[in-house]
């Protein structure tokens, strides 16, 4: 089985699985808790410093906050290392504390071990009233993202041209806690986009049982896209199929479109539909590749 | 650096570090959250079934919501695995879901990723409106702990005897959890003994700043120690000093002992004293080693 195999298998096997988060009820509240590992070299290609390291593994968790329309209450970080290095530790510890503190996250502390591949597991636990599923989406509801695609394709390039810097800046991204947060009375289904555009666009039509027209034009690319990319294809591959770009996907009716863009910046891209995954360009609809990153 | 340096210095750098849980207040209660990370062969020795995997990294997190007088309310486990094999992970989940389910605990889900290198992290949510710490104890308590020492190696030499179902039973022990809530009303401090008897009473008498003088012939010892050892160093050794119980150790006033040994099994062992730590036996009192399990 591929990664892909074993999550829907495990989906029916594990209660609340499919979302972003665990959802706990909780008093009058619920909980929202999630946990991701990330490792060299799969997660960190040569040239990631130990500050963006820890930037973005605490920011992979708090995606996941982000995207249920949580408030993040606590991160916590296991990390496996080979060697116990101070100044190594110092700039991890750096770069997870910073990223929690630029989005109000209490970093709280983890758990370290002698582990033969640098390893760095983040867990986080938010709360909200009422999370923001990936099921919800309506027929006639528009389709959103948050910021701009492409931002890993980007960097994964910049560091196999051994441009560190860039890439490095590229690969702290802002996990989208204040968005996701004034978003959540609004959007009627929301995920992050971490295996790619094309893919999180099948999740969520699997979840909430319908489907996507998206426009191709009103999909924003960030700028590097362009700049790396010689082809289309190549940035069509970097914009929708490579992933890990932990932008939020949302739908919300066509109503609370005004209300929405008062308070946070996003692009509609496309409507929900009854079913199907549909690319609209240049006055073509074809149906969208279901292919994505694969972990 | 040691594991032990590192965690020491991480302790200055990160607030809530030093208890078995860091404690994130929320709303009139406290949650409590904790990360552990185990992978081969350090903390599955070969002949480890992938139930006792399972069991075992969920246990070792609830081990420490139990320490703090807690009640679990969710545990997410992120798992990296060379091969996804159907059977394996049936297998571990079993063992997880089993464990939790023994002790009234909610798993709801976790993470899945390809890496060279079996690892499991479990991250554990709880709740309590007072979580029992390490600090607290006071001159003159009662030094106590739950069920028996030595089980963890004791099963550590079934495993290199290659008597891997009795091995892997000892492996799969029970969270304290229904004892950490009974005697969260009494303890004045409390911890898991993950690193060994004697570490952890040194780890206790540095957060709390008092010390504590041991009965030796107090100490409950797993029957599997003693057909396992020959000298009574060995078993010492083994009960004493390898950790990994994660058996509950706790202070209580006097006054309360009746009372808590009404609601919970465990062994007093000793007295709080003023500084320093001392075994006393044979009418021989001598100064404690302060050494244990390193990771």
């Amino acid at each position: 089985m591929n990664e892909r195999e074993v999550l829907k298998w495990l989906k029916m096997k594990v209660p609340y699985a499919g979302d972003d988060c665990a959802i706990l009820p909780f008093r009058d509240t619920q909980l929202v808790l999630t946990t991701d590992m990330l490792f060299e070299p799969a997660d960190f290609p040569k040239g990631t410093t130990p500050y963006t390291m820890g930037w973005r593994t605490v920011a992979v968790s708090l995606s996941d906050i982000a995207a249920m329309g949580s408030t993040p209450l606590g991160v916590v970080v296991a990390l496996g290392a080979p060697e116990f290095e101070q100044e190594f530790l110092e700039e991890v510890l750096k770069g997870l504390q910073d990223c929690c503190n630029h989005v109000q996250a209490p970093y709280v502390g983890g758990d370290l071990s002698r582990h033969s591949v640098l390893t760095l597991v983040s867990s986080a636990v938010g709360e909200s009233r009422e999370p923001i599923k990936r099921s919800g989406a309506k027929h006639g509801d528009l389709v959103c993202v948050t910021g701009q695609l492409g931002r890993t394709a980007a960097a994964l390039k910049l560091f196999a041209n051994k441009k560190l810097d860039e890439a490095n800046e590229l690969f702290c991204f802002t996990p989208r806690i204040n968005e996701g947060l004034s978003l959540a009375p609004f959007a009627t289904s929301m995920m992050d986009i971490s295996d790619g555009l094309a893919r999180s666009l099948y999740q969520m039509s699997e979840a909430g049982g319908v489907g996507f027209q998206i426009s191709h034009e009103k999909i924003p690319v960030t700028r590097e896209v362009q700049s790396l990319s010689s082809t289309k294809m190549e940035r069509d591959e970097m914009a929708l199929y490579t992933g890990e770009d932990f932008e939020l996907l949302f739908t919300i009716s066509k109503t609370n479109l005004q209300a929405a863009q008062r308070i946070a910046a996003f692009r509609v891209i496309g409507e929900v539909i009854k079913d199907g995954i549909f690319l609209e360009e240049d006055g073509k609809i074809t149906e969208l590749n279901d292919r994505g990153y694969e972990h």
